[in-house]
């Protein structure tokens, strides 16, 4: 399927007043600014999540704290019923936006704005890697940054925090479409020969700039540091900032050594393998 | 009722390991220190919000965006919606949470933990004025801090970003009643009088402390300025951070100033009121 250039979403169309300006605004330069503003909502999702001890009852699928005739977790209950909500008013209409539990769904209640030609190839709504982002998320990230412990008042307020990282984290890496799209409009003789040919290392060798990435962990650590202090009157100086930190700063370079870059091109790479499909 | 003291609240408890270890803990030390942290919450859902235009087809009680069969605006669906479910899995079981739409909510489908003896007294649980944040919020501060506009695409998250400001707002405000508690058993020769003569303006006047006020609009002010500020990996001046943040710091100020203080004493005094009660 062809694509044809329009407004993607909301992130990119609401800086332009019109569709021909928010056209015109869709380049590298946005999605780049759109990239580092999504990184201090992970930041502050984040240090939000930690004012929570881990509560791991929220995570196991069969304990007495489990919904009377659901099959799974609170933490899965929680997210597939909220998920549920938004649908109802059109949030998975956009294409930044990506449920964890996409079966079933009910339609928006409400009129969506009418589809315009996308601006993404059609095959983008098919790559959905929330399963993936579901399982780093509460296996490998939750015990990094949460103390042992368990306050049971404060379930759903947990599960809120995890749904607000999640939700960040997927939006982030699924980001990696516009990304992609854009890359590619901007060259598409570089990126052609390796989607024809359907090779993946070689689109990976494409999508990656170490020395960008060296510099993205060390802002987003520098952000942590910065939005999760203890804000005093009094002025202080650097090590005092970094002792009293609600978040280790090092976390979150490691989050997106390890996870959001990677994942985001993993995502631009299944992407890219399907753009010139009919 | 007579309040025998225990563990209010996760806020509370979960820096204890016990029980016990809770109860010692609760004083006046505590209490700042939550309220402290719950700034950077406040601060945190603002700048969150800020991200999306003022979206005002979302708070009209009639227009085309409106769920079929439901009397209210789409934002009054989406945390009506939202409580349900919250409710389900315990949220109002807090008393450090007050639901916007109490009416006729679900009880938790999940064991809760045994009602210790509440650390408040019982009358608390009859405050809750939420209808006045909800009205603040939406005529009064919303309209300070977005940007005229619409995006359509993203009601959704919009109304999660409002819903997120509402709750940090309304636990923040509510706090009060753990303020009131703490300083009453602190000195409860100097509230009694004024509670027998049901003297509104004497509590008010003995739960005022100006310097203490004007150093709490002052750090909200440089906390909005910290954490909306656009951190990139170069150093810069003071006045690099004031022009580039996200969020107006003398905002925060008025917030705290024309709202969040004044109606944390309004629950104060309505608190002390019946504290004597039998």
């Amino acid at each position: 399927m062809a694509s044809s250039p329009s407004p993607p979403c909301a992130e990119i169309t609401r800086y332009g007043n019109s569709k021909e300006e928010g056209l015109l605004m869709i380049d590298l330069e946005r999605v780049r600014k759109s990239l580092i503003r999504q990184e201090d909502s992970i930041v502050f999702s984040l240090i939000e999540r930690a004012k929570f001890p881990s509560n791991s009852s929220l995570y196991k699928s069969s304990s007495s704290s489990q919904i009377p005739g659901f099959d799974g977790s609170l933490i899965q209950y929680i997210v597939k019923e909220t998920e549920i909500l938004h649908s109802k008013i059109g949030r998975y209409e956009s294409p930044e936006e990506h449920p964890f539990f996409p079966d079933g769904l009910p339609l928006p209640l409400i009129p969506c704005p009418p589809k315009s030609p996308e601006f993404l190839h059609g095959a983008a709504s098919s790559i959905n890697i929330n399963s993936t982002i579901w399982k780093f998320y509460l296996e490998e990230l939750l015990p990094l940054f949460t103390k042992q412990g368990d306050d049971t008042g404060s379930y759903a307020c947990t599960a809120v925090c995890d749904l607000s990282c999640l939700q960040a984290l997927s939006r982030r890496i699924h980001y990696g479409k516009f990304v992609a799209e854009v890359k590619f409009r901007d060259a598409p003789e570089e990126y052609g020969p390796a989607i024809r040919a359907q090779d993946r290392d070689a689109l990976m060798k494409l999508l990656t700039f170490e020395d960008i990435e060296e510099m993205v962990k060390k802002r987003v650590a520098k952000k942590a540091m910065i939005f999760s202090q203890e804000v005093n009157l009094k002025e202080k100086d650097a090590d005092d900032k970094q002792q009293n930190c609600k978040i280790d700063p090092s976390l979150l370079s490691r989050l997106y050594g390890e996870w959001v870059m990677p994942l985001t091109k993993l995502v631009q790479v299944e992407y890219l393998l399907r753009r010139l499909d009919k």
